[in-house]
């Protein structure tokens, strides 16, 4: 039995062979972080249902979490119309899903006017980084 | 008096001068849709508050409802740890963001095992596009 791929077919992926997926917290609603996807880390992920990206640093398979134990659990795996982002739903385990020990990766707020503007740290460290990759 | 454009030097664009821009609800937490920004975008999106891409199909700005109507007014703007994803929460005029006629470009739900996964197509299109793109 050949498993069924049609489905990757209808997912874009750029010049280099990726595609952005955005982790959104699943109750919340929190945008919790944007990391890229190969086929082989998309395909992991619908098979393990845990967000697996791919490190364009490292040039390997993330497994998110594998590190940190921040792993991310998959509740839903949404495409846009232009087939060329993803959407995951997740329950991000620890509650911590970037690497500074903030809940979200979008802890900096734009405050002031155009003239006077200003990034400005919203987001609180929930547990320090040194203690979370050992 | 110059304007204080230090808050896009810690932006960081892509070899081609983009970074993505995710749209989310501000009162919902749906994500809309995402789409590109250059430098010139960005900009005018913190001067007037409403939501400007760059077209990377048409090659130029792109002021989201300039056709449909469907603005994009924007109550707050994030950027995230590595500078390279950047965040709008909008109130979306009309309720409509994608050009399918649907609220959010992410209609697609994949469903299934990894063996038969499928697309499925779980948001009603509100408004006939013939009607939004005369």
């Amino acid at each position: 039995m050949n498993p069924n791929t049609d489905w990757i077919a209808a997912v874009t992926f750029d010049a280099d062979g990726l595609i952005p997926a955005i982790a959104q917290d699943a109750k919340s609603g929190a945008i919790l972080m944007v990391a890229w996807m190969n086929a082989e880390a998309l395909s992991e992920t619908v098979a393990s249902r845990r967000a697996v990206y791919w490190s364009r640093s490292r040039k390997r398979l993330w497994r998110k979490g594998e590190e940190s134990g921040h792993v991310q659990t998959v509740s839903e795996i949404r495409l846009d119309c232009d087939g060329d982002v993803i959407l995951l739903k997740v329950e991000q385990q620890g509650g911590i899903a970037c690497h500074t020990g903030r809940e979200s990766c979008f802890f900096r707020r734009l405050d002031g006017q155009a003239n006077d503007a200003r990034w400005t740290i919203t987001d609180p460290v929930l547990k320090d980084p040194k203690l979370i990759y050992k």
